[in-house]
């Protein structure tokens, strides 16, 4: 039998037992390659001498946290849009400022938001953004697993979206397997019909999937209903866009008939919960979804809504809204919102390895630490890793088998470099010049 | 000129500039006893040999957070009431646990809510609960500030009242004038006018506040209509509650009348959101209390509902529920929420000397780490503050002059004798025995 090549001794693991998730006390994993090769009570996993180990003794073990929604280098940002409209937040904040990015703003910041991300737990990540050669290498060097799918507006012409193609073709299954590349149209209040049905063909021609965002809000559908007949997923539809894998960002404002459509289509949805609420833009019908047998991940956002790429977060915030908004306190229960983080982030992103600390699943681990006085006593574990547990709890971070963040120390981002780098750049990013944007947020 | 005892050293500090909170970077501030005698550009304060100096380089220093309403010792059943109605949450989990406490319990609950909170940079906690010697006691010793009142109930009687009072006046100025005591009638609809009435005597002789639940939800707003023909805080004007200084905890469903009724005898507001939307309670009209002029400040509410005593969370929750109740993302603004959480928690205590930065204000000074990638670039630090901060970037707490914890380490706990404490006590404390509770929460 060959020996393994990471021992993870001691820790507490978050496992699913039928269709639940359990913590197992005192438990030891061992990592063969980029996999899971045991989990078995501590002890019964013999060391030897050729295996790296990390003792992992307090500690909570959880699969890397999977952020189905990003728009990663937008940490560039952070803190530039508070307290604004939405249609302001659009045109008078984001898209002015994302008019001065080049290429490598977004590599500096894609590393910023990936050393976030590590310390946060996040190993996946979904990103939706600009030059995203920039983005792939930052991935590839940093370590962690990423879909990357670079976004393109209509206005932007065929000529673009075919290079947004291209460089999925370039990048798919790169950096060791650990890049996954989809297609990005923007949306489809700043894509038409015609766009998204060449977009479809490019996703087809390369087998690959679309990230868009839809009915992020109810003005949205009314300016679709207005323009195209149709609600925005009815529109996706008859563009082809469902006949090709599917992640469809926010989907607040989306009608019992768009759900429908969706789960006949099997297309999977994003929540980000932290911008709906900053942003007023409503309560997604999660329940309904989780209902209509529709996957359901959490993303982040980006972090000019957000303020942070923090999972944990999110997570919380989701099962605080959706209760809020149900006036019912028995919704959204614990176990739905562990399925959610973890099994429905992998499915959302199709990837069936991820999302669970289980043999045969990739090497994505984080250890917790549990020895804050917020994290005592421990009734209930899961109920302290939902409503307790904090991103900065995070201690050490494994993806793909390779350690990537240890005893809180970050081994592949040279963060005061990209500080110092990022710090350069800032007070050209930050101009917003009269009528220069990359897009035009359409309110009527 | 006397010397100082302590010096901070090249801060950034979160100061008011008229009616705006700034943050000056790069600040030294020099405490002298229990008070802050100056705040200047670094540099501008000579330093002796004889005061203790912390280095705080790239450290943000605020006030220490004030938790205005929290019952302190329930984190011993934190995870034990997940996802339950509110009903239940009293009459089946809270009120039968709670009926196996005893004295010893709440010491050392206490403490370890002590420790999470000077953790998580509280350093004043306005407490509403059992037991409370044994509450100042560990008080007392960790080095905290408190405002404490002993929770009763009417069915509890009169003689019960009395020995609050005792406690009320045994302790008012304690631990070097740390504690301040306050009667703690549980709630209108628990205690009736008579009682109340008894309780203002008790008050009045004493000259202290009343610290009360108020109109939680709407049901218990129609109870009150029901049973005493007004809404709840009629009930207690009447009874004459509003003749001392009043903190009212929750007001959720508080009606317009209402508030102007509080806004004519200055009762104050404590305002505890995680609780609100994880008991699915509903959103308070805050907007409607400022725009009153009533005093609002913010608590954890205990950890049964809350999970947590972390206060930077609650005042994330409290910008992102009212922003999105109110359907624009522009109320609840950055500044709006630092003077609810500062000043306004302050003056909901009538502690005047609390809550800001400034020369002459009790020396109650936090420092929070800002190297986490989660907090740059500063574009804006209140932003960071409001929306990526955590309770774990608490790097060291000072309270009345007096270091509790410095580089992450509590110095006055001593947290591993205190869980181990615990433990020994978690398995008779988690007992519900049938028709064994404290109190029974109304449904009719």
């Amino acid at each position: 039998m060959k020996t393994f090549s990471l021992l993870i001794a001691g820790c507490d693991v978050l496992v699913r037992d039928g269709e639940r998730y359990v913590v197992r006390p005192d438990h030891d994993i061992a990592v063969r390659g980029n996999r899971i090769a045991a989990i078995l009570p501590t002890g019964q996993i013999e060391p030897t001498a050729s295996e790296a180990c990390i003792h992992a003794e307090g500690m909570l073990a959880i699969p890397g946290l999977i952020n189905t929604h990003t728009h990663a280098a937008m940490v560039l940002f952070r803190g530039l849009a508070e307290d604004v409209p939405i249609e302001s937040w659009f045109n008078d904040y984001i898209w002015p400022l994302e008019s001065n990015e080049e290429p490598d703003d977004i590599y500096w910041g894609t590393l910023l938001a990936i050393a976030e991300m590590i310390q946060s737990g996040v190993t996946t990540f979904a990103d939706h953004y600009f030059f995203c050669d920039a983005i792939a290498q930052a991935v590839a060097e940093s370590g962690v697993r990423a879909h990357i799918g670079w976004a393109v507006f209509g206005h932007e012409g065929e000529a673009k979206l075919k290079q947004t193609a291209e460089f999925a073709a370039r990048w798919q299954n790169g950096a060791n397997g650990r890049i996954t590349t989809w297609m990005a149209p923007h949306s489809p209040y700043l894509c038409d019909e015609l766009f998204l049905r060449k977009t479809v063909e490019h996703a087809k021609a390369l087998g690959i999937g679309i990230h868009i965002h839809c009915s992020e809000t109810p003005d949205q559908v009314v300016l679709s209903l207005k323009r195209y007949g149709v609600t925005p997923p009815a529109m996706l539809a008859r563009a082809g866009v469902f006949e090709v894998p599917t992640l469809l960002a926010h989907g607040i404002a989306l009608t019992a008939e768009d759900i429908a459509l969706l789960r006949d289509h099997d297309v999977a949805i994003a929540q980000c919960p932290k911008t709906y609420l900053k942003l007023a833009m409503g309560t997604a019908p999660v329940r309904a979804f989780l209902e209509a047998g529709l996957v359901v991940g959490i993303g982040t956002d980006g972090a000019v809504s957000s303020n942070t790429l923090d999972m944990l977060e999110q997570m919380r915030l989701l099962a605080l809204d959706q209760k809020q908004a149900a006036k019912d306190s028995t919704v959204m229960p614990l176990q739905t919102v562990l399925d959610i983080t973890f099994r429905g982030s992998a499915a959302a992103l199709r990837a069936a390895d991820l999302g669970e600390l289980a043999v045969g699943k990739l090497a994505d681990i984080v250890l917790l630490r549990q020895d804050s006085a917020r994290l005592f006593p421990v009734h209930d574990p899961i109920a302290n890793l939902v409503y307790s547990a904090q991103s900065s709890d995070v201690d050490t971070v494994i993806c793909d088998g390779q350690l990537l963040m240890h005893r809180g120390r970050l081994l592949t981002i040279d963060l005061a470099r990209v500080r110092a780098e990022v710090s350069t750049r800032l007070e050209r990013l930050s101009r917003r010049a009269a009528e220069r944007r990359i897009a035009t947020y359409p309110t009527s």
